[in-house]
């Protein structure tokens, strides 16, 4: 129930029924909740869903109006997308090589899906790959509370009809504005036995 | 889904869609979740169900079979409803006065519940006085995740009649065996102005 | 660590060693920390004093500079203590009656802090009656990650000396902020026994 | 504080200062913690040391005691160190090819470690090849309450002295005796560009 339907009910008098606190956050739209909300199945969907739409976003964006504005739908999608605002993110890119495999700073994520960083001279920039569409399967969520956990394959379609197929582990909580943020990605090719 | 269900979709194979882990703990009958998985208000509201008529039942208990009989009911209430095995509970009962104000042990709540414990000589047994129903009316729930909260009123109706209304606060976590136990319960007759 | 060290650290370089992730908010002061940053104890105590610290706060703004004033201040306490921004509260405050004896809005509150609403007439000011010190004794703690309940008695000292004391139940989650909220707070007088 | 400590103050009397609920289970050794209790950076760091020298031990065993020994002792770690008891556990191990990829059930878990299954025909026992020591360096730790994870290396080093890097991601939750459970477990080789 949100905040809104709580007020107009009129708290004057004795409620007649249970309100359940995984309310809209006030002066928002009633679309989002609360930080402690417990994420649920759909929450996570959704979250995966808007990974992927991003990742063609900024490649179209790249494509129609150069590598600028393809940098700064990158930020926006790395704010709004991952936790970096809140704290360190467990990131291991498909492509990312010793030492700096891990990217656990905002810098460090940007430079992988736009590259143009000078201190991370192997980044091509990833997400300038001409994606096109994608698709999820997944093994298996986890609903931890206020976190949760995804895993399966990830496959990624470029303008030229080649499919990447990746093994994918994203990790979840909720944000200040009660929406998801990826705290938590590990991304990986496949296995291939000699 | 549960790990019964999960099994028999055959896992050699690659899964056509997501499994969400608020799984049924093995060895169980599908009915219970780990200890993990995220509180319902549905689990709420059963715990509450629960807690009212296991109240009935130690009364009713009493006056069929006695005190020993009333008394060990409310050792198997305890631990199948509060967290008394998991650690201090914070209990403040309707009646009880300082400096035994606050029950966080298990002796001092089994002494409240149905007395005959000298070291508690204010308590004559709350669940011994005749309790034939209840009503519990939510003013609210919340639902933090791995843990829960619910404020009401809660009526208690005697064998003559009478009705008591008590404000009451419940705060719930999954024990190990994934089932609701209360580690808080506020409960204080309403307040009365001169 | 907070962020602000760990981008320090450079993390161009591999990481020696482990970074906790209960780390500051970007653009804060690196006193907070992320909203799913489990509770602890410290923050529990610190609240509580917060808590108590705005009670006499409000009470000297009233005798110092008037309602106005003292209510403007009510709503900060409210704002920054109390998780009425992110969704209802669970608050049976001290002296309350049926049918408004939960306030789980934010109007009801503060009617019950600073009284003057005319949709709350028996509300006359809870924290205009003078007062000037409090204390705090938790009978206990329990910490369940994104949320944690304390219980205990606060004692609370006016002008001329008198002490009231309640029992107190409280529950926090944290805000958007990192910062602590309240989003249940059971307050009662202590039972008498006719 | 344990259980037992807490008994041992005797709550007949008000409690002078407060317990936190993060407690030893009854009946335990008061080592282990409720299942509720808040995840810390300790815990992490002893489940990742627990899960390295089982490992170890598999292989010890393999060599000294044979496969059925071998098989016996991976079928222990597995049920304490994995949440296979409680649901899906998210696993991608190193080795793993599709359709057989994700491990998300104990028999497929058992199956990667000592082989010997003609379901998995893939699988040659990752457990048996003669792991002697291990290192692990964490490139970061996320605690979010009742769950965490942590991103790293683990270098594993066999009886010949050979090396094995893996950038390897763990999830865990509490089980039902309060010991960390590994839910969540992706393991890669490293990228290697062409």
């Amino acid at each position: 129930m949100t905040l809104s339907r709580i007020k107009a009910l009129g708290l004057a008098a004795a409620l007649p029924f249970a309100m359940i606190a995984t309310p809209a956050l006030a002066g928002n739209n009633g679309a989002t909740v609360a930080p402690y909300a417990p994420i649920t199945e759909a929450d996570v969907l959704a979250a995966q869903q808007a990974w992927g739409n991003a990742l063609v976003a900024i490649s179209t964006e790249y494509e129609k109006k150069g590598h600028a504005a393809a940098k700064k739908l990158a930020e926006q999608v790395l704010d709004s997308a991952y936790g970096y605002q809140m704290g360190p993110v467990l990131f291991k890119p498909t492509l990312t090589v010793a030492p700096q495999t891990f990217r656990t700073d905002r810098e460090g994520a940007l430079a992988y899906f736009v590259g143009g960083n000078t201190r991370f001279k192997d980044d091509s920039g990833f997400a300038l790959k001409g994606w096109r569409s994608f698709e999820i399967k997944n093994a298996g969520i986890v609903l931890t509370g206020n976190s949760a956990t995804s895993m399966g394959n990830v496959t990624l379609v470029d303008a030229k009809g080649n499919r990447t197929v990746v093994d994918k582990t994203w990790g979840y909580v909720r944000g200040p504005d009660g929406k998801l943020r990826i705290v938590l990605h590990h991304s990986s090719l496949p296995y291939k036995p000699n």
